[in-house]
């Protein structure tokens, strides 16, 4: 079966017989390789949570950054390699700064997410700020701007779309038919937040403590929960 | 059979010795794989209208754009690789505003759809504009000017056509049929919205809601329906 | 056989050990499953005439255009692949407008003719106006300047000869011949219009209509038929 | 024999084991396809005569052009790719002229096949003049200079000698034995003349007319000879 | 298992079926081969130690560089490829000295680690500064700045993270685990300088001393200890 | 044997396992196809003496130019792509140029013999002035500066050497024998001419005459014998 | 063995599954095909000693250069491409003056060491400077400056390592071997001439002669030894 692929594959950006871009779905695998993040909207606000994969007790775990700030009223969960993640982080940091600078007000959630979008298109065309390969890592992106709080999911085929709630990562399918039973539109952000904590906590493989989990919101500034207000939420399952 | 193709289809823009382009090709088989979408011209305007695959109920269905606005007097509805069609319509924006900007009035519907077949047939060159593949998308692009309503519709190969009603994506081949039988050029707005919407159906494995199609029209102006609007629709067929 | 020719034509411009340069017959392949298209050269002008593909009775016949104006005193037919001969043709309207601009007088025909396969030859070559392939289309190029009205068709290798009468696309071998017999330079313009159709009808598989055929002149300005003057030509046959 | 040599030749511009540059061998086949043209100097001045192969009685003989005027003093005829060809002699004759304007007085014959044959040996490099590939065409320049008449042949290496009589093309192995044969330094203009068309009438399949032969002469300016001129040396044989 | 491999890691930056990136994995295999370096971070600051391989007594050991200090602040042992270390170590020191000299202030340990991967990252993409593979190196960023003393891993794939103990190159998998047995928060500097040598040693063929080992701190600042005050820390064990 | 060289010797400037670049050894290849040329130094200047085949009696003999004038004081012999050879040769003639106007006096023979070689060493890095291919040819530059008379010899890998004598081309090996059994120091020029074009005699095939050799001294500038010249050599032997 | 090698290392500058990169070390078995060069530094300065193949009795062997002065106060002997040693050393001599030029002092070994390295390992990526392969040559660089006299080794990887002694090329093992039993700190540069020249002796299949080996020392400045220099040291062994 990849002995035909293989004929269609190598070229990062050239079609197969069938209409299908390889490359890019071979990115989408790295990403089930990724470890498992989960965002959901309320009304109040936009919860992220991630799980952190802790290889050894010597590493810090508040460097495993999984959640990164964009700006203030918005930030991302990712999944896939981290490099090419903060590569688009920095990307999207950049343009909602000039776009502040230039406008005098906050860049929406929509706009920041199509130019990460637009980035993430562009790869194997050999300009300065394009990759020579799809990024390997998806995007929620939470944000609350003039219309409210959202939160958007990109994939690496620079595609995206507004969600209620997302799941993803290698943990991603169980989760996501998990919060199609539990998500309703009415949750509060502390009801949110604790099943955001409990589906990442059936993924998981270990026992959920403030080192291999982090949580965030964007309601309506973007806050990284400490570990004492991780432990908080863990508490409460 | 794919043997011997292969030989011609990985440079991304080289003749087979039967004269064909296979990257042109595989980039329609693209669009056979995308959602169904249907136009029709009448004297009193325009009609799009689109299947919007929906794949889980957390999606929020408005952000699954699959008709987006070009300029007051223009819009298009796609099928196939939704990243491709922004970036097409993203350059169709600028085009047309830089023609207001340059001579006052708005581009014609023909000089914007040909701009955006001059960077479809582009491809695999090395500029800063054009792609390293074509461009894996259909586009049926329906305007208002000065010659009146107008209907056009372009493959990856940079070719366009006009039309009177047209239907692209993996449903096209029997919605063409249907088309036409049901065609004629005295329909009003209303008989042509009623079209659209039963041969979508048609092609649609599941029940026509709000939720799983838009329409909209361009009479004389660009206007996306609101779901009560297309709940309307729905109930006059 | 294809195996051993694949060697030589994968590099789009590399001769093969018979001296050939595979990528260019190949282009003429692709033009060779065109449209037929005909060319007559009289002593008050020049006719085109061409065939129409209408693969649907809900495409706008005008908009499928296989004559286009290059200039007031030049048009020209095409077979092949259309967005090439778009490009091609637009880079043709630009030369002479420039020339007009510059001179104060219009451009020879045979000089757009050279300007055009100075374009079609350098394929392959990366630089900005050049394609990465040869372009897969073959022209017709009618027009009237000083030297009175001429006829010079051009292929995809850049080469280009003036003929008194020549047909190109999928029917020519057998419309060289009817012309070989029929031709004479004595021929009126109502004669040569006449010659063309049948010819063009013998070729088509279905009736000559309005609808599925184009004619224009340039005598000694370039005019495309209505569909009313298509109609009289029909009915004179 | 092929399979070995593939190795080698699939890059324009590599030697082989055996120190040959095959892309070079296969342009110099490709010459071996063309028409045969012959060139004789006299100390009267040179003489040039070439096949043109009409394939149609609709073409126009006149613009089957095989030999082309360089400069006041110097013309060429050419075998091999027509398309080349011109490329080649109009970079001459901006050579040529730039001469004229910067010196005042006429470029040298052999400066002038320097010229060409530096553009000849540059191709593959990708530099804004040269070709991606070799030129596929052997040229016979005529001229005269300060040093009286002289005869260059230039072949697609970039290699050019001076003769004193050449036949290049699908003929020239036979037309050389002949001219061999036939030359003396003492042959008068007339004299060359009637060699030259007698050599081309042996080597082609048809009869010598004035539509299916051309004749220039550097004498000591470039003349292409009329149709009754060339009927006049035709009549003479 | 390696011929299927070979489809995808031809291509310097281009993912495997498995979403995976082979050249990057490579590097990390390079980094495998090299010497040990082990990194500890104490309250009072850093310690850095490498393995130095001394493959001739005729070789001076202080030219076997594998601890460079970067800044006054910062310094780092790396494992893998030397030369491909300096020029990150280049590039480290020319980013540090701008910050320095455009705000006034020392760079930040972690922006700085920043910078060498972002630099990391880009490989294979053809701009001045990016290798056209990925570097074959691993660094032990070792640091003081406003937030303390710091250590931060990175690798081929333009990843790091932070650690309070870490080990890289061929022992590396050992030295972790010794690492893990004995490292705690309350380590002194001095019991750091002794637990990296007493792992050292285990994992090294021959006797420790001053030349094959070398030593450093931050402490705030960077000091690369002379051959006496190692034979200091030797004698403690 | 070829099947594995054939790995390696399709990058023009790559090297095998065994550390060897074969495009240049074939391009060395290429050398001993060519003619034989033979340098002798003797202390009152340096002999050049070359075989000229004239493949065709119809050609100008003087217009196979194998000893070529670089600058009044150094002239060089060549062997192999004769085109080649006159894009090396042009090189130093603008060198030498260049150093005559910028400094007042002649280029060393040393310096420029140098500069040739830095152009043949750079080939297949596209930049303006270098091929994409080795130089497929070899020089015997003779010259004349401050340190007396002085023969050097170049290859196509951009080595060079200095001589007392040396030959190249197809008979090289044979003349390089006799060379070493005729050579001393104290030969006077006449002596040295004598040898050369009886050494050249052994090696061809035919009679030599003054139309099948050239020879050139430098002694202390260039000069290219007169056939009367080279014929008075001959009948010296 | 070979075959499975070939699929990594035809890129010129990509990683292998085991981490290595099999250009590089080719470049390095160029090396063991050249001839041997040794290096001894000792208090009062560094000699340097090579091997000079004379393949024929007619080569000047001053013109077979295998050290090189850089600047006043460092030499460099070399074993492998010379031409592309040629290149090294003609940037370190530029690098060497522009540094004087600049800061009014000579730069200092290491310094220029790096320099030289810095190039090395910029092979492949295409701009100006850098070649398209490694290059294939390695360096003994001996110099004096403020540190006193030093001793640096390079190979084809961009790596350096500083040494009291060393020997490169194809007789490089035995002689490593020699070194390390004859050398001590406390040699005179006197004794080192005799070992240095005493090993070579060993590794050289014939007699040694001023002919056919060089030596220089930089004692503190470089100086070249005159055939008769050599041959005292030949008659003091």
């Amino acid at each position: 079966m990849f002995l035909t692929r293989t004929e269609y594959d190598r070229g990062v950006n050239t079609f197969s017989p069938e209409g299908r871009l390889f490359q890019v779905e071979y990115a989408i695998e790295a990403i089930k390789l990724g470890s498992t993040a989960i965002g959901l909207k309320t009304k109040e606000g936009v919860v992220l949570a991630v799980e952190k994969r802790i290889t050894s007790p010597l590493l810090e775990p508040s460097s495993v950054e999984k959640i990164m700030e964009i700006d203030q009223h918005m930030g991302c969960a990712m999944s896939g390699l981290i490099a090419d993640a903060r590569t688009l982080v920095e990307h999207a940091r950049v343009e909602t700064q000039n776009h502040r600078f230039s406008y005098g007000e906050p860049m929406t959630v929509e706009s920041t997410t199509q130019a990460l979008c637009d980035l993430a298109l562009r790869f194997g065309e050999g300009d300065e700020e394009s990759m020579s390969r799809p990024f390997g890592v998806s995007l929620l992106i939470a944000g609350h701007d003039e219309n409210g709080p959202s939160l958007y999911y990109t994939d690496p085929s620079g595609t995206f779309w507004q969600c209620n709630a997302k799941a993803i990562g290698s943990g991603s399918e169980g989760a996501d038919s998990s919060l199609q039973e539990q998500y309703n539109k009415e949750l509060t952000l502390q009801e949110a937040e604790a099943i955001a904590l409990s589906i990442l906590k059936q993924v998981m493989e270990e026992k959920v403590t403030p080192n291999n989990v982090d949580i965030a919101k964007v309601a309506p500034t973007y806050h990284l929960y400490s570990p004492s207000e991780v432990e908080a939420v863990i508490s409460r399952l």
